[in-house]
């Protein structure tokens, strides 16, 4: 999506060999219109996929989920990295290692919001090793919902997490796939 | 607002004296929809007012933020609960304690997003003691912007968080106010 992939040449930071600083419009300060323009492009290639739900994972990938609820005309589910206190009730459960953090978390969605009627979008603002993305397609499965795909905004396609889901056959819609980026080169875009 | 309250009075549940649980629609699974009709209304009352920054915090506050952007026409920036390995540069810090959680966290918006130049919104889904918005407040004050004011969805009146800030006068605009909630009765909204 050319729209994103100028955004990222003009705003982004590279830091070393694999950090893409996106915090200008993705990620920290955020761009209403850009995810619109994001969400419509979602739905043009998951048009027919009759997606009926949005999952996303706190914190990053929210304010595009709910976005792409809008345009979608469904409801957002976000998974949860921990549990507060008003939250008692049933939950799937996946763990998931964040790249950017290094850290290791529970994430949890209550059986009440994802069931066999779902027919699910994976939405998340990144992918790299694709770790986020498997433990919402774990808990996708947990739930017996469908899984229409996932759509990411920017998939860095020099590490594996992407071409790993296209190999078992799962739809995976990247809008801007980065095949190498450094300090010094850049940043170059995969078709 | 009377779209929200019949929301509240159909899917929220009540817990004890204190909790109300809006999961269903507000802060785990989110009704896109919703929250559009709540930013056209926030719309209306911040008219004249000329935001051109919305303010919230992570998690929940994120994608009724992100939509209310794309009603006004401007970027969004969440403050962050902890510093992500990507994150390094200069922030400007406040520290919130969380009424559900019952945890303190140090929140922090990078100097990048937040100046001088922004007229801010501050947009939450709750507010309680007001701790949040107090903490959000303390940094757009400390970024020397301008605070045009507090949009919350959901403000429980019979604490003192909303009525402190409009005492100091801010402008709080509550798109539905608490004003008894019990498991035994229900919930009683104040205009």
């Amino acid at each position: 999506m050319k729209l994103l992939e100028e955004r990222i040449r003009q705003d982004g930071i590279v830091i070393g060999d694999d950090i893409l600083k996106v915090d200008r419009f993705l990620n920290h300060q955020m761009d209403p219109a850009l995810f619109q323009a994001m969400a419509e492009e979602w739905k043009r290639q998951f048009a027919g996929d009759h997606v009926n739900k949005i999952l996303t994972i706190e914190a990053s990938g929210i304010g595009i989920a709910c976005i792409v609820g809008l345009v979608f005309g469904c409801p957002v589910v976000f998974a949860k990295k921990s549990k507060t206190r008003n939250t008692p009730e049933e939950c799937y459960m996946a763990t998931v290692r964040s790249f950017t953090r290094g850290i290791i978390s529970d994430v949890t969605v209550s059986k009440k919001y994802l069931g066999p009627s779902d027919r699910v979008l994976i939405i998340d603002d990144f992918m790299a090793t694709g770790e986020a993305a498997n433990g919402l397609i774990s808990l996708v499965k947990e739930a017996g919902a469908h899984l229409c795909g996932v759509g990411i905004a920017i998939e860095k396609a020099f590490q594996q997490g992407g071409n790993a889901l296209r190999e078992e056959g799962i739809k995976v819609v990247s809008l801007a796939r980065i095949g190498t980026m450094s300090e010094s080169e850049g940043i170059s875009f995969l078709d």
